[in-house]
C-alpha cells in the first residue's frame, strides 16, 4: 500500500487580457490532498474540510481526472482520496481545479510516476470539464501542476508552454462573498467580438507575455487589461472600476477580474503594497456591505508538491 | 547644408498570428532615401528608382511622415529628399513602410537627432495612414525602423516593445505578381469574429512571443498561424494551402501571408532549409504562370541606419 499527501496551489486564471490562455500560481494557498492506493478496483474520496462537498463522487472533480488517469495507466487499483479543501468553491482561485490537480499528482506520485506533469495537466482537465459544462479548460489546473505562469497555446493537441515569473510579484486576490457560478460567468460573454478590439486584446497578450519574460513589471501591468471579457463580467462586481481607480493609486500595477471571478486580484511589485491594496479591497467590499477573503501571497513557481509530514 | 544617406529595411507585418501587433525586420532587402537639409520652407521628393512614384508630393507617404516630424520640430527647413526605391510597392514586405521610416531616419539626423527612434514610429506612421485609409498602423515601420521584432502593444498612447530576434531565423519571401491593395485586403475581412476563434489567436499569440523570448524556433513554428486574418485573404494567392504543405514538408518551420499579402513568408531554422524554401515558392507561382520575386535572408536585429558612402 502507498500512501502520499500532496498540495496544490491556488491559481489565477486569464491574468487579464490571456483569457482561456494564461494562468499564475499562487504561494501558500492551496488544497491537500492525500490519497492511498491498494489492490482492488473502487474510489473513494472522504472530505475532511470545513467546505461541503458533494457526496456522489460523479459529482466531484476529483472523479473524472482520476479516471481519466487511471483508464491511461491501464491497471486496476483501489484508489482512496482525503481531501482537505482549503479554498472555498466560486472563490475563483481555481478551488476545483486545485483539488484534481492534487488528487492527480497524489495518485501519480503513489503509481511510481508514470507520468509527466504536463500528461497530469490533461487528465486535471476533466475534472475542469464537469464543472464548465463541457468546454476543458487548463487555466487553473496548468499552473496549480505546473507552477509559474502557464500559457495554454493550443487544446488540440495541448500544447503547454511554462513561463518562469519574475521573483517580486506579489498578488493581492479578494474573494467577495458573491455567487457567480463559471457558467454564469461563461453565458453573459458575446458569441462575436469585433475584430478591432481582438486586435486590442492580442496586443496586450503579446506585451503581458513580454513583459513576463524580460522581467519588465511596468508593461505586464500596462499589458494586463482585458477588453474583450471584462466588461461583460464586471458587472457582477460591485464598485469594480472605483477600486481599480483605488488599488492603482496605491501602487498596484494592475487590477482584473480573477478567473470567471467574482474574486478580483491585483499584481505588485513589491509586497508592502500589495499588503495595502488588500486591506483597500477589504474595505471597498465591506463599505457595501459585502464580506471578503483576502490572500495576499508572492506569484509562485512552485506547482504542486509531495508534503512530508 | 545637412546631407545623410539612409537604408531602411524591408519588414514582415503580422507574422500570422500578430494580425495588426507585430512585425519583424528583414536583413538586406529595403529602400535608400537621402535627405538635403538647408535654410528656407519647402519640400521636394526627387525619385531616382525603377520604380514609378505619384508626381504630386501629397500622394507620397513621405509627405506626411515628414510634415509630422518638422511640426513636432516646430522650425522650418528645406528639405529635398531623393527616393531610391529597392522594394516594388505591394510586395508585402513593408514597401511604403520603408521610405517613409528611411525618409524620417535621415531627416532627424540631419536635424541632430532631435527625436528617439520611437518617436520616429509615430511620424512614419503618418505615411501608413495615407494608404492604408485614416487606420494608423505600426507593423512595418515600427520594425523598419527598430530593428527585431517589434511589437504595438497599444496605439493610445503608442506602446511599442522591442523583441530581438534569436540569430538563427532565416525568412524567405516570395512576392508574386498579383496585385492586393492593401485597401482591399482589408476590406475582405470580416468587421466581428467568434469569441472561441479569437482565443485561439491570442493563444498563438503568447506561445509566438514566448517561443521568441527563449529562443524556441519550434514552439515559434507552432504558433506562427493565424486562424482570423489569413482565411479571408489566402483566396487572393492561388494554391495557398499546397503551398504551404510543400514548404513544411521542405523543413520550413511555418509559412504566412505577409503583412496584407499577396506575399507570402516563411520562417526557417537555417539558410540552407530557407534558399530551398525559396526555390519551392518560385515555382510553385511559376507552375501557375505567375511570376514571383524570391527575397531569402535573415531575419535582423538592425533596423534603419546611416549608409556611409
Amino acid at each position: 500500500m502507498s500512501k502520499v499527501r500532496v498540495f496544490a496551489p491556488g491559481t489565477v486564471a486569464n491574468m487579464g487580457c490571456g483569457f482561456d490562455v494564461m494562468g499564475m500560481t499562487l504561494d501558500g494557498v492551496g488544497d491537500v490532498v492525500s490519497v492511498e492506493v491498494s489492490e482492488g478496483d473502487d474510489l473513494e474520496i472522504e472530505n475532511r474540510s470545513h467546505v461541503e462537498l458533494p457526496d456522489d463522487i460523479e459529482k466531484n472533480v476529483i472523479t473524472p481526472a482520476v479516471r481519466a488517469l487511471m483508464a491511461a495507466y491501464g491497471e486496476k487499483r483501489m484508489v482512496k482520496f482525503v481531501v482537505e479543501k482549503k479554498i472555498s468553491p466560486g472563490s475563483g482561485i481555481g478551488s476545483s481545479a486545485a483539488s484534481s490537480a492534487a488528487a492527480v499528482y497524489a495518485l501519480n506520485v503513489a503509481l511510481g510516476r508514470p507520468f509527466t506533469d504536463e500528461r497530469l495537466v490533461e487528465f486535471a482537465m476533466e475534472g475542469e470539464k464537469l464543472i464548465s459544462g463541457g468546454t476543458p479548460h487548463a487555466d487553473n489546473v496548468g499552473p496549480s501542476l505546473l507552477g509559474g505562469v502557464v500559457l495554454l497555446r493550443g487544446y488540440e493537441p495541448l500544447d503547454i508552454v511554462r513561463l518562469p515569473v519574475p521573483d517580486n510579484f506579489c498578488c493581492s486576490v479578494a474573494h467577495p462573498e458573491i455567487m457567480v457560478s463559471t457558467r454564469m460567468a461563461r453565458e453573459v460573454l458575446p458569441k462575436e467580438i469585433p475584430l478591432r478590439t481582438a486586435v486590442k486584446q492580442w496586443g496586450n497578450v503579446a506585451g503581458l507575455v513580454a513583459g513576463l519574460a524580460l522581467g519588465d513589471v511596468h508593461l505586464v501591468g500596462r499589458a494586463m487589461c482585458d477588453v474583450v471579457v471584462e466588461p461583460y463580467r464586471k458587472r457582477f462586481i460591485p464598485g469594480f472600476d472605483e477600486l481599480r481607480v483605488k488599488v492603482l493609486a496605491a501602487g498596484a500595477l494592475a487590477m482584473n477580474i480573477s478567473g470567471a471571478g467574482p474574486s478580483v486580484f491585483t499584481l505588485s511589485a513589491d509586497m508592502d503594497v500589495a499588503e495595502r491594496v488588500g486591506e483597500i479591497m477589504r474595505e471597498h467590499f465591506a463599505e457595501q456591505g459585502i464580506g471578503s477573503d483576502i490572500y495576499v501571497c508572492k506569484v509562485s513557481n512552485q506547482g504542486a508538491r509531495v508534503l512530508n509530514d
